[in-house]
């Protein structure tokens, strides 16, 4: 029997392939795999279903990750879909699968993470499986949520023309990981040593920190685009990195890009903390991911509704598809965008 | 900071405590947990969904069990809690991590497994994740169904009087089980020896290791009832065992029930079997698990009518709480039922 590496096809090349040729046999399914979520109809309701995968030493290390944190950002990972095609989440359940050494006050911090993320977000935690594992912890995590039907927004509907918006800031959840891989490194070297030096400094840096650990879901752009009168005609969060991201949106949509480099939103701290890290701040804002923040398309006539938004940036707009997904340099220089974001079938397990 | 070993609470136990005073924020939330799944109203439709882990050496064996049969049993598992809840599954996203050394094709026949049984059941696969995993094959599964609104059962509804019922044969599964464990500890002890030395010889006892490695989830039974106009008062399926499934219904119930030995479906494969490994048969059937068969309760007024249908069996009635939850043997005696079936937090990780 031939052997395929699973490597050669990536992961989006992965799930095409698993899924190619799935039609739907019920009226209720109207879309499956290929979006941030899949959409149901149930006399009239539209549905959106997700669900995300979160496994110990490919997803997170349970070294630097308070559990409390890993259970609120599971929660919000699966949010982010949801809010990613304009609906508000609304029922959670959660598969949670133990090692051995795990105590019951470990699940309660994890539970009291979802809990927490569903009070803030409107949730119910509804459901779920418990069960030991031999090896690592595993959360399995699945978010049903609700939009007004029609006003679903895939990855498919931007338009030459439009303008390419994004949340908040990048690459800042990246350069946290790094400062969390770092002291770890650091930690591992000081065995032995005394209490006091094993502290590590994170002074000034606490946000990069954050925003690694425990993301937040941007229900309030969702509502503020809904009140300024604003569907996106593309969206998805930002997961994987910017680029990664867009690629989806243009390849989905049938169109190119032009992104301009001063326009990518960052934190100052993301910053220093890249130079410190000898690091080019623009390749972690585009390939980074973990961002949660959401990337999304608007007609070109919203320009100034969309940029009275607090915290929402224009960062460029859409063409054709002849002209390439391209990122315009602060001097000018022009250069097609790569996807080399988060991939959870590279050769280490995931980071890169 | 305290510590409480999971062991001390229960897998039932341990899911009270994390989802203890959890109330539901949104209208559509009818039920959240406590039930074969939640169940959610949606402009008046009534949504099931429930979510399932299997975990490599907790609930399943690479050793013997083939990749479609795990992709099938996966999706069987979900659609059972679904059928025991009155409704039908429409939907079924599926989360796999697979280690290092697995390849497209293993994944592959995973989803051939997941495609039939979708195929079969009439459900579209909408859905899901795919991760690596630093360690072993994880599934999790989750399924949407629909039920008539009012027609779903939950595990609450028996009354004293009603009549105790259950599909199929009992057992079956869990000799199966004894096969293959049978079969690779001889296959441990044989290393060197020659290959048609390793062909195990099940003659006979195909039964057995297909009720094991590829349950078939009881739509039948399902549609058979609403033909014959029949509602089940309460009704779960069978994945602990008889014993503990019933324990279940009587205690959120709040009533008693009888049951008799010899009412208690059996194959003669799992006597012959059960014989052979020197275990009592009827200890099997009550605790062995994996059945996935439906058990349920119904008017006593319904008696004719179900003892009519095809594959459903009268083993006993519903009694007042007072009388106890009891099973009466063969020989008349009376011992009450204990929940001994499967845990997944035994000591052992899992098979007692």
């Amino acid at each position: 029997m031939s052997r395929t590496e699973i490597s050669t096809l990536g992961e989006f090349g992965l799930i095409r392939h698993l899924t190619e040729g799935l039609t739907p046999r019920n009226a209720s399914t109207l879309r499956g795999v290929g979006d941030d979520c899949a959409v149901l109809s149930y006399n009239d309701s539209h549905l959106l279903v997700t669900s995300d995968l979160l496994m110990e030493g490919i997803h997170f290390d349970l070294v630097y990750t308070p559990l409390k944190h890993l259970g609120y950002k599971a929660a919000m990972v699966n949010f982010s879909d949801v809010y990613a095609m304009n609906g508000l989440p609304r029922q959670l359940l959660c598969n949670v699968a133990v090692g051995r050494r795990a105590s019951v006050e470990d699940l309660d911090a994890i539970y009291d993470g979802l809990r927490l993320a569903c009070e803030n977000h409107g949730v119910d935690l509804v459901g779920g499986d418990t069960s030991s594992s031999l090896t690592g912890l595993t959360l399995s995590l699945t978010c049903l949520g609700e939009a007004e039907p029609g006003a679903e927004v895939y990855r498919s509907g931007a338009h030459d023309t439009d303008l390419v918006c994004v949340s908040g800031d990048l690459g800042a959840a990246y350069m946290g990981l790094q400062l969390l891989e770092r002291e770890k490194m650091a930690l591992a070297g000081k065995k032995g040593a005394a209490a006091e030096d094993l502290q590590p400094d994170f002074g000034g840096r606490e946000y990069l920190l954050e925003r690694f650990l425990k993301p937040e879901a941007r229900r309030d752009v969702v509502m503020r685009l809904r009140e300024a009168g604003i569907r996106p005609t593309a969206m998805m969060d930002v997961s994987d990195g910017l680029s990664s991201e867009l690629l989806h949106i243009c390849s989905q949509s049938h169109v190119g890009c032009r992104i301009y480099e001063e326009r990518i939103p960052l934190d100052y701290q993301t910053a220093a903390v890249a130079e410190e890290f000898n690091l080019n701040v623009t390749t972690c804002a585009l390939n980074g991911g973990e961002d949660y923040e959401l990337l999304f398309t608007v007609p070109l006539a919203d320009h100034e509704r969309v940029a009275a938004i607090d915290d929402v940036h224009v960062i460029g707009h859409i063409t054709r598809p002849e002209q390439g997904s391209v990122l315009v340099t602060r001097d000018g220089q022009e250069f097609p965008l790569r996807a080399q974001g988060w991939n959870a079938f590279t050769e280490d397990g995931g980071r890169q």
